[in-house]
């Protein structure tokens, strides 16, 4: 049913916390199961230093968190904003056709905290 | 959002994980999110010696399992089988209702479980 990777993100997440001093922080939440996914981002020069997520949604919402968390670290804030929610899924090896809304929290919550970064500057 | 129970419930989950020589196991869905709770009984003297499940879904998931898990251990089938959804929900401390449906697998999947005990015999 899922990947190795998958399974790996899911029982070892990378990136699982808070930022307290964070430079943006995104929350969006999954109309169809009602989950939340809160992000964090640490920016400096234009570069996400750190990024880090916290969640109580499944699985397939804590692997493509983690996976999405490891794409973008170190990549310039245009680079994290081009990150689709394929290419998170693609990188997780795939996911069930019904748990994608699931890995479409981790895209929205970046776009989300990038948008937060823009408004506090 | 989430009760200190929950919270609980959520991160140090009690009795996760397999028996591979269960006397019934139980397989449910979630048809809103498209998770899968499977629960596993030891049963002698129609009592439950022993109970663990496994998920990949949410939060809200995982705590109502965990604690429903704790609800049954030592009961009765009957007993088991008594419990509802709401009791567990109670126990927890209450969940958001747009959570409800993650709460529900831990009564189903009991069900499903002595449904399979008694298939068995
Ligand atoms: S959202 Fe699927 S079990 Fe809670």
């Amino acid at each position: 049913l899922y990947t190795e990777t998958v399974m790996d993100h899911f029982t070892h997440p990378r990136n699982v916390g808070e930022i307290p001093d964070a430079d943006g922080v995104g929350e969006v939440g999954n109309a169809k199961c009602g989950d939340i996914m809160k992000m964090y981002l640490k920016i400096k020069d234009d570069r996400i230093e750190d990024v880090k997520f916290e969640t109580f949604g499944c699985g397939s919402a804590i692997a493509s968190s983690s996976m999405a968390t490891e794409l973008i670290k170190g990549k310039t804030i245009e680079e994290a904003l081009a990150v689709t929610n394929k290419q998170v899924v693609d990188a997780l090896g795939g996911l069930p056709a019904y748990k994608l809304h699931c890995s479409v929290l981790a895209e929205e919550s970046i776009k989300a905290a990038v948008k937060n970064y823009y408004d506090r500057n």
